[in-house]
């Protein structure tokens, strides 16, 4: 703790980064954001934009920024984007993937880490896309290198069939299904490459909120795990804690 | 009204058959069978021995017999099936199906029907068989050709498709499955025959009672009709009905 | 393959009906369009206009032109009409149904299908008309006779059974009931005619976003197939497969 | 209280039925027996046997018959009644409705009650005639005089029509039914006496444990009100308190 | 049908109440209005304005008076009122309920029925009232005399036992109440008079959609009928078809 | 941990009361009994019989027995107290309460805690007397007096009413309810102590597993903190917890 | 009662207060305002801002503040704080929680109670924050002193156990969590304190508006009892009920 | 396929693990065998025993034992054990694991899988060692070294502390809790190693069948994924892939 205290004294710690080492969390107006989660973890906490103000969410991307040297915001909409963009430090870099709704912002010297283990990301339709890219942008941040594989819904089986050889590559595979959610079924009776299932809220009428494409899931007559509806930041942090176990192992 | 009445009293009809033929039931000890079921739809009654005693299948039974000229009976057991055998009249024939616990008796002068349809009666695997078997059963009484389809669960893809051709001469098929329910949508995704998808109740812990393969079917990304968990009789009766619709086109 | 190309070299296909041809789809901004479900079942794949923007509703609506001959877009309001309605291309024919929210697009050369087969479609209620009217579009546009059969729901039975001789000489019914959903069951007794039983959410209360209706129609006493709530596309589009079949057959 | 305690000492009432009145009931081994039910509601309380021992529904019974002058058993098997028959002082009468499964037991000197008022009383099938019977049971327990109308199920619309002016005649009408439930609604849309519907658990699969019945009376297109799941009784004694008030002001 | 024809063409019956009488609805651009229902069960039906444009209620609320002689609105919010109000012919009357958002039209020539029975309508808290105020309005409709009893919630006993005169007298009683829905339950268990429970859905978190008050209702240990959430038009039409009963035998 | 050891090396501690106060739990065949938790928390740790045979029981108990002095057994049968009473050593006691199910153990040398401290133990009628009698156990294993107020539901109001003196007496009142569970609401409403509400299972049809009571107490419009259903366990640990947090204050 | 109309005569009452004393409510355009709460049970009624205007809200803080000297206001947005705020007669104070958004006002004369108990609220998170406050001002309205203990979620189990000692310095807990709401059972096995669990709306997904936290709360492997989702209110008063009750005791 | 049946036809191989080859999966009289799931996914299929009858399950363990050289059963009570020993060729192994109710046979020649990877598999409490025994037996068949970390349920959490070091030792952990489930969130907030959560049905009351528990999972507030109720199987195969693929590149 001393060493922490001198380099504050010293300035060559901010308060904030300071706090965020001793405490765990960095103190905002908006609330707390959780620094210590990337260590305990190696996951990088994510700001969920979605029900906070756009000052919120800059508000936390900076304690973020300043604290663990980059910020990962879930869930933005437009004035949200700008409000982080606009709050931003010098020589910071900015990563907007308007379909997933991520902000993935890099402080200047921030070095982004990378493993050597891939991870899958696959989807049955494009109203899957949103929920797929929140966690393609968790396995990035972990630093896997992603491969996605979209719009082979089960409907038209032979889409699925001609990607085979990119699932088999992969060292894990998430993905995403609405509807009746079938897709992570089929796909883990195919492979033998560990299935992260998230089911999509995109069905309709009874069981339309993912409740179906869930219970599909937790049903299924393979072998698969399952995170919560919409969960992509879920799922992608659970690839990206199996893709580092692999990439530890291989560089043992 | 008369006609019949004189039938009566001239011994060329029972009593019994005369109340089905002018009430539209035929009554019993153990409740009322209705005979005039298969004359408004087309589609035999049925009798259900689950919950009832041995000795009250048998007399429903007899009572379909002699007023219908047939007796159809599901979810049988043991002792249902040797007390509707020991009833007979002479010259009846009885076919038991012990998988799908079903019974059917035909009397002695009985002419089944025969339709120019094919059902496709196809299973997930070797739990949904009682289920389809009750539809097969209902499907072949209105006269309908059946072909079945077994053990072509979606773990194991190639299965299914070896059957296409099947599938495809088919003028309707019924798809049973249970846990996530996956076969119906995968079935009516390759073929452009109409498909009804019956539930099954095989799968296990949360949705494990036909829920999930349920609200799977009702979501499902491509077009089908569902009836209710282990509705074998509505899904073999209703294919039953598309059947003859065709079956009366071609003979038109 | 080499045909296609060659098309597309020659100019006499665009390069849009090209790629739909060969990988299934069409790509739009909005998402992809699924050129190939026509071909691999017969249905025409329709344009869901809820939760999209005008402007990509008009885009996979032209994408669908292009690629298949014609557009059929459900649950449209009024910008999406005006903004479909406003990116035709000359000669395109267009058909708005108000009440059903559907709107049916043909290109100038479309020859649209038409077989020798009748759907009924049958409605309990003024609040059912929506659903109706989808359900009524899909079976229209695989090309069969559509008889419509409005307000005759169980509140007071003489109304349906004023149309026993439309609902008997149909080759399939579709009928549509919100609320106790007691209509298909009261149809499907009166008649041999194959039911598809569609539940609409208009219920209130406990049960009532369509849930009473539906499991009305799954418990229902007599022989019926169901699908989801609010389903017009799926109950019009399993009546147009059921047509069809009955068409074949009086073609053969 | 001393008028009842003096009549104690004289021997002229039993210490059970001078507690009874004092302390609004009387108590067994098996619990309390609350005898002031009766004089609160005017509707006699009654021995629920299912999951009780003979013995405790023995001595529940004479409790009831020393209090009130009777007893009425609802849920009751073979050894419940063989139990309260046993156990019965001289002069009582009892009687036993087997498919009701109800016992109603009067002393010598019981004056049984009589209302001007009728009392329908009505079933879908075979199956709701236990549920129905209890109902009958309490109506006639509160004086009114029961009609039965078995069997006029919806599958058959034609049945219940035959009994209009029965039902038309009766001052309140209980309506009991499974599976769908629709029978309650096609009857009180046919009629303007009030209508209590019950809805029993005979369904199956999904919402069969009466859910789905339940819904659908809840959710009824026409106007009645609805008692719980097999709920017999407070359906026969909601009736009763109606029939009552009706007889009261016809004898006013 | 001669007669109403003749009528029409003397000018003594406008085309809109020959159809009603006709065909037993009128047609507005709206949907059709079900005149026919006051004559088949003497209650007036309603317009729901709730989900409805000004300009269709007051449509379909000129055909109901057309039709009728009287308009009973509901759900109506100041636009429909202002709506309703605004399309009147000469010398109809109005009396609209704010709290109740009901709205009762009379035409000049309309002589509203009186029947001899009360009902009373009782109210748990101020969040009870617009359920009750339907109730009340349905049952004044009918011809009944209305008492109101309010705010005699639960938490404080004293208020409804302050109440008890009131609620013996009336024939019938409708009882409202939202959260755990226990107020029913403690009157039934007060008096003689036949309960109709309403659950309101002003509860909050877990079950507060008016679940838990249903549940409360469905399984009171009292004897009472129960209604959907919040269905005030269908408690009070019932309890107006009770009161009818009632006073018929009164007047008999 | 020497001082144990040593304890243990001349013979003044069993090696199993070692191992509890060391480990915080005595094991045997049957599983670990968490001999740790009444240091933890103040409440002794109960053993719950239901679904154990009456060996492993047995052996539990007495693990209990010898690591803290007492056992409590709950939801115990006759095989359970035969199997609980033959394994006793010498001089230890037993109290066995049949309806409550509980059997409680004390070691000859065991000093039963005794803290100055009301509970009152409030039941709606006879079936909620096992539940009650779980908590009022409890409640005295923390040493507190317990007050019993039975059979007092809400359908007779003046029971209630004539215990508020006890009600008012108690330091924390632990209220027992099935069916629609009003019981708590109508108790806290009367007096100003904390009232810890448990629901019962002994409803009957749709929420009649205790559902309908836990929803009711979850919704009060009074104030009262809720248990699971049937949990007497809870309820009356809780109502301890209360109690010895007022003993402690007011011995200070 | 004269006392209280002498005093009104006088000019010592307000009339206002007087209707309170003597009727238990007063009476606002807005509803009525049960002023007799706090005398029955000690805790003061809160005023739900929610769903109710601006003026309808400071109309009943204002008959509170004349009836019982204050006002509690709860879910108030700004433009009912600023309603309240101008209503306010001359002397009195406001207290505004922004993040609980309560509103606290108390007349120039009050006198707020003083109890000698304490009261720790304890959050999971930031999202905790609104229900443990409205907790927190009913705990301080009962006159308690409260500890709040934020931000100590499960996720970083440190955080709990740094704050033992302030729980264990509490009479009562009350512990706000959403999303698995496991931390009321961390902190429960962690000390002997009563804890009170109210599970919070904050979750996502399938069991996200609290369920999931309730249910677990509900079946916590340690002893607690619970509120219903989001219901500070609830939790608070029932820790106050058990705050003075200690603070009674610790007086004596 | 030449190669097979010369294989035949030399004796070499038996006709039933021909058919396995060629077909993928042995036929015996109790169902079909899926001989070919191990090929496709490195997961050996298991014959479920619960359901069964013991001869069925033997010829099922028999046809398993011939076609792959291993059986594994789980879910067997005695009878299933005795009838799977008494069936067993020469030389076979049996391992039977009488808590988890496993039964692994080994024929005389197989040679077991093994993989340079650690699977921990963590309980709650004792009543979770099923399921747990299930996980361990299918990570063991996978060939992963499996370390169990017993009863570090979180109402005592200094237990689970104290085995940290195993934890973050393994490469993929199972935690199985009931109840509350809130184990698998405590664990996975301490380590950074993929947690596969299993929620077990050991509750009870209102969310008892592992409802709770499987929701606390999909909520967690830290990362993990999920598996269905009881679902040891499917949590020990996936903790199984996730290992071998740890394994596979540690041997790069």
């Amino acid at each position: 703790m001393r060493d922490i205290l001198d380099a504050v004294a010293s300035g060559d710690l901010s308060p904030a980064e300071a706090e965020a080492r001793l405490a765990g969390y960095a103190t905002t107006e908006a609330g707390r954001f959780d620094a210590a989660r990337e260590r305990r973890r190696g996951i990088p906490e994510a700001v969920l934009a979605d029900g906070k103000t756009p000052a919120e969410v800059a508000s936390m991307a900076t304690a973020a920024l300043e604290t663990t040297g980059r910020a990962l915001v879930t869930r933005a909409d437009d004035a949200h984007v700008d409000a982080v963009t606009g709050a931003l430090p010098a020589g910071a870099t900015v990563d907007h993937d308007e379909r997933a709704r991520t902000l993935v912002v890099h402080a200047a010297d921030f070095d982004p880490p990378s493993i050597d283990a891939r991870v899958a990301v696959v989807t049955a339709g494009t109203s899957d896309a949103a929920v797929a890219g929140e966690a393609a942008a968790l396995a990035q941040a972990v630093g896997a290198t992603v491969e996605r594989v979209d719009d082979v819904g089960v409907a038209h089986l032979g889409r699925v069939v001609d990607h085979l050889d990119t699932l088999r590559a992969a060292d894990v595979a998430v993905v995403a299904a609405g509807r009746e959610g079938a897709l992570p079924t089929v796909v883990a009776g195919l492979i033998d490459t560990p299935v992260v299932a998230v089911p999509v809220s995109t069905g309709y009428g009874y069981g339309g909120e993912g409740e179906s494409a869930l219970l599909s899931m937790l049903q299924s007559c393979t072998v698969l795990s399952v995170v919560n509806v919409d969960a992509g930041f879920t799922a992608g942090a659970q690839a990206g804690l199996i893709a580092r176990a692999v990439a530890d192992a291989r560089s043992e």
